[in-house]
C-alpha cells in the first residue's frame, strides 16, 4: 500500500500528526475541515491523504482524533523502533546527535561517524562517535536502514557509496551536493543555506 | 517578475547553481539537456526553469555556464548582503551560526537571540547571543528580513509574533510546529524528524 501514495501526500502526514497532537486531547473528534482550515489546506486534499491510512471519518463527526493520531503513527512506521546513524560529527552533525525529536517518529540515532582524530572516539550526548572505517560492520550489527550526512559536499558523493555498500536504503542529505544512488534507494535533500536563499528571494 | 515563477521552479534553482559551481569551470558551455541528465529531470522543466533568470541559451551550444550561474546567482541575490538572524542557540541554532555555506548565497547571519542565562550575553563563532527583549532593537538598526527559528515547538509561534512585529518577512522554521503569519510574510518549514520519518516509511 505504502509504495502507492504519492510523495506529495507523503510529506504531508507528519504536519497532520504534529497539528493533532498539538491538540493536546482538546477535541474528541475532528473533521477533514477542521483541520484543512487551522493547517491553509484545501479540505478535499486533507481527505484524500488522510485516506492513505487506516483512519475512518465519520460523516458530519469527522474522526476519532486518538484513533486518526494512532493511524498516522502506524502508517508513518512510529511504533516500530529504527536505528539510525549520521555521517559527520560536526556541528550540524553534533546537533542532530543530541537531538531528543526523532524519537516520536521511532528512530533512533545510534552513532555518528567521522575521521577528524578529535572527534573519533568522542561521545556526543552518550552517543559513540566512530571512525568511518567502522560503519560496515556497526550497520551490520545494529540493522541500521537510515542514514544522515552531515559531511561536506565535496565528500557526500563518497559517503553515500559507502551506504549504498552497506545497504543503508534511505539517506537524508546536508550536503549542498547532488547525490547518485541506485534503483531502491532514496535520498531527500535539505540545503538549509538554499532554503534560506529562496526566503531571501521572495522578500 | 520574481512574483510570478513558481515555487517549485525557483527551489530547483540553487539546485542548478550548486551543480553549475561543482563543474569548477570545466565546461565552458552546457545545455539544458546535459544539466538535466546529470541531475535526473527532465530537459524541458530544465529550460523552463532557466528561462526565469535573464540568461540565454543558444541552439547547439547551450548556455555559456559562467554566464548562466551569473544569472541564477543575480535572480537569487547572491549579490547583495542580507541580514539574517536565528532565534534559539540551542545545538541547531549553534551549528548554523557557525555554518559558513550561506555566504554564497549574500547571507550574513548576524546574530542569535536566546532566553536562556547560560547562552544570553555568549558568542558563538564572533557571533553575539542577545536576550530576545534586544531583538526589535537589534532587527531593525541591521536592516534585518530574515531570520531562522530553531525554538522549541512550544513557543515558535510566539517567536514568529516577535518577527512579524519587526517587519522580517521570511522565516525559516525548523520547529515541529505550524506558524501563522499575516499576508505578504514567507515561511518555509524545515522538520529534521519528519524527514526522516518519511524516508523510513519508504524503506
Amino acid at each position: 500500500m505504502k509504495s502507492t501514495i504519492p510523495v506529495t501526500s507523503l510529506q504531508r502526514l507528519p504536519v497532520y500528526l504534529n497539528y493533532l497532537k498539538s491538540l493536546s486531547g482538546t477535541r474528541e473528534f475532528i473533521s477533514s475541515g477542521a483541520i484543512a482550515h487551522a493547517l491553509n489546506m484545501g479540505e478535499v486534499l486533507v481527505r484524500k491523504d488522510l485516506a492513505f491510512t487506516s483512519a475512518q471519518g465519520r460523516t458530519r463527526v469527522g474522526y476519532n482524533t486518538c484513533e486518526l493520531i494512532a493511524a498516522l503513527e502506524e502508517y508513518l512506521g512510529c511504533n516500530e523502533i529504527k536505528n539510525a546513524v549520521i555521517f559527520g560529527a560536526g556541528g550540524l552533525g553534533s546537533a542532530l546527535l543530541s537531538y531528543g525529536g526523532f524519537g516520536n517518529y521511532g528512530i533512533r540515532i545510534v552513532s555518528a561517524f567521522d575521521n577528524n582524530p578529535l572527534k573519533k572516539g568522542s561521545e556526543v550526548s552518550g552517543k559513540p562517535v566512530l571512525g568511518v572505517e567502522e560503519a560496515p560492520g556497526f550497520i551490520s550489527r545494529n540493522n541500521v536502514k537510515l542514514a544522515v550526512i552531515c559531511v561536506p559536499a565535496k565528500v557526500a558523493q563518497e559517503v553515500t557509496d559507502i551506504l549504498v555498500g552497506c545497504n543503508v536504503k534511505s539517506i537524508l542529505n546536508f550536503a549542498p551536493a547532488q547525490l547518485t544512488v541506485p534503483e531502491g534507494f532514496n535520498v531527500r535533500n535539505i540545503d538549509v543555506a538554499a532554503n534560506l536563499a529562496i526566503l531571501s528571494s521572495l522578500i
